[in-house]
């Protein structure tokens, strides 16, 4: 804002006093699928939003879910949000939002809807590769960066889904009760940081009921927590048709509702609204705090200057972008007798295997699907990387259809014996990934296991590369597969990456943001929780989410947290912690990380808390602390992080606040959640 | 070649001894509809091809005209070879040649066909876009680049259409009757430097009959000319189903017939060869010379080798070769009151009209199709350059349905009249620039001219643009239109670098390598020569191609040859020349150039040589060097060229052989083929 807040809050004032009853209503609700109304007579633009969080969604009809068959409205397909979560990498979560950003104005929109930031609580919902982690702390470190970079370019982000929305099924209607601690300690901090740190424009209300109250008219969620005690002035909108009571969303609710029904004029915050307000059931003043919010939201913009950025799409950075966080978002799973990287020249012949090589992702999953330019499946990945002296096989291997289910296996297996290498390529789709509906258990659909099996046999040394937006059950073939690479949805240069980890191009180093378990019955939404529940869902596991839970009740994971390798390995050593708690409480640590391996690369460090007495229980550790690394073959670098009393709190649910408890405590350094290097006690 | 050349002539010589009749002839022709049949005993591989001068095709089944399919046969779409040409880039030609030869590798081609170089002899021919322009010295200096940067990446260039091709009409079978100082001075050049400098591997023989003989059977062309005159010991290819006579083509023609039919054991270099062998009626001498060529191509490509490139497709770097040529390659025609670059910040709605504005020209042309990874069109490019502060919109404007012409006429003048710039795409696309067909006149089709001038009625200042692979006709408006750009299909990134010229981001600087003329009537092929022909097609205009008549019978083009205009202006000054003809001709000369205007840019400075005594009857004046300059604001350069005999002579077809004779000359230094600023006479 070129202006003073001062001056542009009294231009405000001026303008809503200007304003009809009608005018102001007509800002607070769609009137197009993706837009507010104009109000034309006093210059005020309506407000435009577009999906989503993996790029700008192409262009629909105003009021018509139908394609407007525009030639321009591609866009840069940008890895999952989850994916953007494997690589640790907060620059590149600001790259990303830049970039977006930029995508986004160019294509004329003032909101961008994302980043998401649920909490993955469950490893069924078919929504988790919009999100980032099970995680609340790499969840606020990853969407902090992301907002403020989509906000560089005049264009709001829109944080989402105001709050607890971890699951499809019966989404617009599910109530979902959790107590205290997991509301504070898990459910919200990504959001609180987005608001807080990150200053996002703009916020969407979810589906979901929240302790009986529906989340965009929940005086709780959005008055006492969201504008009150964090502060909160920019503008939250609904999420399409999640808005259920004029009332209710008038006085302590959304600002604006969207909705995906073309009877604009019907929405609950629109005549309805003026009416009531006539009818004196509705104070006029919480119409005009909304109006006051989305036009101080324009102001932020600058809508109304010349100056405003004009972006850009589809750009040669925006690809580069895409590239760069493609390649740190690969995690290496398994890399028995370093079978991995491949050496270009020795493959004469490779077999590739598998729908998910050939597949494109980007047009679906729901909102989130991208007009993409184009995108590389790993089969042109690896086309394009080993060029003309490899011969390069294709084998679909499976398919929807299962009358094929026998022939596809068959000429996979045929074709997998007469190659000198063979690269799997399994995993989900965006049947599965796909927003509307969870999925039913972690098996690969299509009886993609059988074919794993199959290829193993007869090619013990077959890599196996799964792309997919959400963890999947591996257990009947991991211990036969030497290799496995796992890739969430990584955007239009995605299947180059995977070309690039695979030939060692590339040395991968993305950490899962995310538990990968062993079965469905190990996770704790399902062997403690409610899943999916039934009108009520309760998240009876509390704060034991993700790690917290399987660290605390010592379940083995698959892959645990924060796990990935590398092609080359590091060395810790050296911890030092100095702690001063005289006044405020400050934790010094440092330590080493060497490089002991053949190749450059980077190494993600995670700093871990553990509270080792505390008058409420705790989980085992949490993430209080990241650093990634890059380090050349041979160099050390010293790591130094500081921890404050945050990092040593939790929330008191019997005092409603966030305590920092005197006692001994541990700090562990790790290469993941469970590989830890270094640990240190200290006191309190 | 990482052997000596005398041990590949005696493995050479060992392996055709080894070699079966059968197997020999197996490499003569084509066993698939791109490539010939792999002798596997020897370990001899097949010899693969594929179109064509703008990009690697896309794979089709090896014996049906079926696509494939594939979902990674996507290619590079680069800027047509009369883009190219229109650059003057010489090293952006090796670029071009470079990126393909890499792209086709990439793909397992062994050869691309490609550059086209026939002399544009009329603006009708079809396959124009695929050429280089109407002058032959500026078609070598093209393609001899392009040639060599092709085979950097043991790819083979296959230079194109030996010779004379140059209608589409009766191609098959046309018969070119020319006088030898036409063949010699203007059609044969091209191909002359592309073998002798450019070192083409193997060059392609073309459908019509030259003089009696089809081209891929002639022992004129191809025995006394090309093997013997220019001592050319690469592979001749046929155009596919350009052989028609075993006896012919086995002793005096192509190395390998291919052709469009699934007959393969039944072409005239099949069966029928082998047939004729074992009758005696043709010496197996033959069929030897012609599997040692292909042998030898062979080991040029490092086909035996571990060490062959591997090739790349579809990269960053080739999309950026892309941009850069079409950036150079769009020609300014007309700016009257410095319309253009138009201010971005000026421009809040863009009115853009034209089909041509929104229309992909990869997917079309013939076997110059490309499946493009992506294709920007003008509309696109003009979206994502101005971003979301310019409200860009659309109207078709005319359409090949003639039915629409009012409706579509009338949509397009009220967006005009409503938007404060306007900008009208028209032109051809590859219903009329297209292999098989040559258009009827040079007149705008779908009623664009009517559309142009209604637009030009209600908006004065209207931008026009000019899409087409040919001159076009544009005298219906060109008088009114303040502001003319003009652009050959200039690739994947062709509408963006359209975008980038308008705004003045980049300043244009290419020139016209064909003339544009007023009126077909106008134009040599059509008012001395013949065109198309029946059965034969006289060439009666003889060496007065293109500006060479033009200049020499006084005839106001609309736009000439060597002629664009920049957004700065050039000063041209002090020319010197030293000639010395004491043993040897050498000419030098140099002259300044200055950069007098307000923008940095690039100047093609031409040169020009006139003979102004002579015993036969020479052109005006002929193009014999140029040079590119960059020159900043202010800056001032000095260029210096030198010229040898060759400059000076002409082809004296009562003595069969080029002569230099003694007397006067003029050089003329020119911004264009009549904008000449500095000329002087000297005397040899």
């Amino acid at each position: 804002m070129s202006e003073t807040n001062q001056s542009i809050n009294k231009k405000i004032k001026e303008i809503i006093e200007e304003m009809t009853l009608e005018e102001k209503v007509s800002m607070l609700h769609g009137n197009g699928l993706f837009r507010t109304e104009a109000v034309e007579r006093l210059g005020i633009p309506a407000l435009t939003m577009s999906d989503g969080p993996m790029g700008v969604r192409k262009d629909y009809k105003n009021d018509k879910w139908e394609d407007l068959g525009n030639s321009y409205d591609y866009a840069t397909y940008f890895p999952s949000n989850m994916a953007l979560a494997s690589t640790w990498n907060t620059d590149m979560a600001y790259e990303f939002g830049v970039s977006i950003g930029a995508e986004a104005r160019a294509r004329g929109k003032d909101v961008i809807l994302g980043p998401g930031i649920n909490i993955i609580r469950t490893p069924l919902c078919g929504r988790n590769f919009e999100y980032m982690s099970e995680d609340p702390y790499l969840i606020s470190k990853m969407a902090v960066p992301f907002i403020k970079g989509v906000q560089t370019n005049d264009t709001a982000a829109c944080v989402k889904h105001f709050a607890a929305n971890n699951q499809e099924y019966e989404r617009l209607n599910i109530n979902v009760e959790m107590d205290d601690r997991a509301l504070n300690e898990i459910y919200l901090p990504g959001f609180k940081a987005a608001v807080e740190e990150g200053n996002s424009y703009t916020i969407m209300g979810a589906y979901n009921k929240l302790r009986g109250e529906h989340c965009c008219e929940s005086d709780y969620l959005i008055n006492s927590v969201l504008r009150k005690q964090w502060n909160y002035d920019g503008v939250v909108i609904s999420d399409w048709s999640a808005v259920h009571n004029t009332e209710n969303a008038a006085k302590h609710g959304v600002d604006i509702e969207m909705s995906v029904t073309d009877n604009f004029n019907e929405y609950f915050l629109a005549d309805p609204l003026i009416e009531k307000v006539k009818a004196g059931l509705i104070d006029e003043k919480f119409i005009d705090e909304k109006v006051e919010r989305i036009l101080k939201l324009m102001f932020k913009l600058n809508v109304f200057s010349e100056k405003r950025v004009r972006g850009s799409y589809n750009t040669l950075g925006h690809r580069e972008v895409a590239l760069n966080i493609a390649r740190e978002s690969i995690v290496l799973l398994k890399n028995q007798d370093s079978l991995l990287p491949l050496k270009d020249d020795k493959v004469k012949s490779l077999a590739v295997i598998g729908e998910n090589a050939d597949k494109q992702h980007s047009n679906g999953g729901g909102s989130a699907e991208i007009k993409a330019l184009y995108e590389y499946t790993p089969l042109m990945g690896l086309k394009m990387r080993l060029g003309g002296n490899t011969k390069v096989q294709y084998a679909k291997g499976y398919s929807k259809d299962e009358a094929l289910k026998a022939e596809l296996l068959n000429e996979a297996v045929e074709l997998a014996k007469s190659s000198d290498e063979v690269i799997i390529v399994v995993g989900l789709d965006h049947d599965f990934d796909v927003e509307g509906k969870d999925r039913e258990d972690l098996t690969l659909p299509y009886n993609q296991d059988e074919l794993v099996k199959a290829v193993l046999e007869v090619k013990p040394n077959a890599i196996v590369v799964n792309i997919s937006g959400s963890p999947v059950g591996m257990e009947q073939w991991i211990n036969e597969a030497k290799a496995v690479v796992h890739s969430f949805y990584a955007g239009m240069e995605g299947g180059y990456a995977i070309a690039e980890v695979l030939f060692g191009d590339v040395n991968p180093s993305g950490k899962l943001p995310v538990t990968f378990a062993r079965s469905l019955s190990d996770s704790p939404a399902h062997c403690i929780g409610d899943f999916p529940g039934v009108e009520t869902v309760e998240y009876k596991e509390s704060i034991f989410v993700g790690y917290r839970y399987f660290d605390s009740k010592a379940v083995e994971p698959r892959f645990e947290f924060g796990y990935g390798l590398s092609y080359t390995e590091f060395k810790y050593s050296d911890l030092t912690l100095k702690v001063d708690n005289f006044e405020e409480i400050n934790i010094e640590l440092s330590f080493n990380i060497t490089n002991t391996g053949r190749v450059s690369g980077d190494e993600i460090a995670q700093i871990y808390v553990s509270d080792l007495e505390s008058s409420l229980i705790r989980p085992k550790k949490e993430l209080k602390a990241f650093k990634k690394v890059f380090l050349e073959i041979g160099e050390t670098k010293l790591v130094k992080v500081k921890l404050n009393k945050e990092a040593l709190s939790f929330y008191n649910d019997k005092e409603n606040k966030w305590v920092c408890e005197a006692g001994d405590f541990k700090v562990l350094v790790g290469s993941s959640s469970r590989d830890i290097k270094l640990e240190r006690v200290f006191t309190i």
